[in-house]
């Protein structure tokens, strides 16, 4: 069995969490880690609360290889993240120069470059995460890489950290088929096959369409040939229970 | 101050996790939540492990008013919610009448029947959500409401908790207006706006659109003469600032 690299996301941000702003950030991360190897296997939606995401962060960066956050690292009053980061590792926010130098580049007036300049307080000990649009970075401090909320920016953030960087285990990769029948025609064979092939994991998800209902069935895992394997055991079930498998997505 | 109900989502599910399926639960759970006067303070979400889900239920329930959880409730070998629900509750699972006898309206063959009637497994002690897309429902043990992750079906339960089955409070009102200045030009302003209303959430998110960049500004509370007055100091200092409110979302 092939080393699991564990990455955990917290969602920061009172915008989620009052259901104004649909979070996206999840399923880009999710998906771009399978690529590096790292498997999400938590993630978390809290308050812009300072005592909560302190907490939260030391909770989970303990229990995983990887802390992603987003959100909260903006220019105004309830963006408290770094200083919450610096809090949750005992250290203290600096001006970064290269941050600095960055903001700098963008004239403002002087009470908006005051409020950007927040952007370039960075945790003591923190390395920068690059942010590939042109403002300022995130950064990462030991397992914990603070990124921004808004999805354009975290997915440049995200683009840049590399399976070297993540020390990344091998890809999780995927098969998927879908047939048209009801999870309870298909499900005391699938948990069947479940149970020869216990390093993948199988999922069965219902589907509803205009023109029927049916089950996509998803294999998850690192091993390739047997991936393979259990899609072809999974064709096979289909087939003789009367339907044909599909691959439509 | 009113009293303040809280929620917490857990959505159950390795699909989620993988970055496979967009989850919109939160969202649509927090929106209802507002009205009914419960406010959504913490979410995470699990894989499909039955150690993780116990904990995760005993440890929620214990922090927060109202836990609810989607996913896992199918009839297939990784819906395991029930079985996790009676083991967090420290009781068993038994074949609830009423919803066998939903589940029997739907002639189907011995082996999918089997199945299905996974799905009458309620622990004891629970009641009952109903569902009114007509398939088997949730259920809600103390203060713990287990529902579908299928969108459509989550939304039915959630169209059936009423304000007086979760004891809400004062419902969560918000008022929003945009502005086409950057955030680092409205944050000063902001800050000081916050400080004199602290039973207000007030947030400001950045938005980047073909004809420009700007703010959105969203106040949340449950006084709605305090939410009144602040979106009207919002206003001014806007105007203050040379531009515009607008108010198309």
């Amino acid at each position: 069995m092939s080393k699991t690299v564990t990455g955990c996301l917290l969602i920061i941000g009172n915008e989620i969490l009052s259901g104004r702003t649909q979070d996206t950030n999840l399923a880009h991360l999710a998906r771009e880690l399978n690529e590096v190897g790292v498997r999400m296997v938590h993630a978390r939606v809290i308050p812009d609360v300072e005592d909560i995401i302190v907490n939260t962060v030391n909770e989970c960066r303990a229990l995983y290889n990887h802390v992603f956050t987003t959100g909260g690292i903006g220019p105004t009053h309830d963006d408290i993240t770094a200083d919450c980061i610096a809090r949750a590792f005992n250290t203290e926010l600096y001006f970064h120069p290269d941050v600095v130098e960055i903001i700098n580049r963008r004239k403002a007036p002087p009470d908006a470059m005051e409020a950007r300049l927040r952007m370039a307080r960075i945790p003591k000990g923190a390395t920068l995460i690059d942010n590939p649009t042109g403002g300022p970075p995130g950064f990462q401090m030991e397992n914990v890489y603070v990124m921004a909320g808004v999805p354009m920016v975290m997915q440049a953030m995200v683009s840049t950290l590399t399976k070297e960087r993540l020390g990344g285990g091998d890809p999780v990769r995927s098969r998927s088929v879908g047939v048209y029948l009801g999870e309870s025609t298909v499900a005391a064979d699938l948990r069947e096959i479940q149970g020869r092939y216990p390093e993948i994991d199988l999922g069965s998800y219902p589907f509803y369409r205009e023109d029927g209902y049916g089950t996509n069935l998803v294999m998850r895992g690192t091993n390739e040939t047997e991936l393979d394997e259990m899609l072809r055991e999974i064709e096979s079930m289909i087939r003789n229970l009367g339907a044909e498998p599909f691959y439509d997505q």
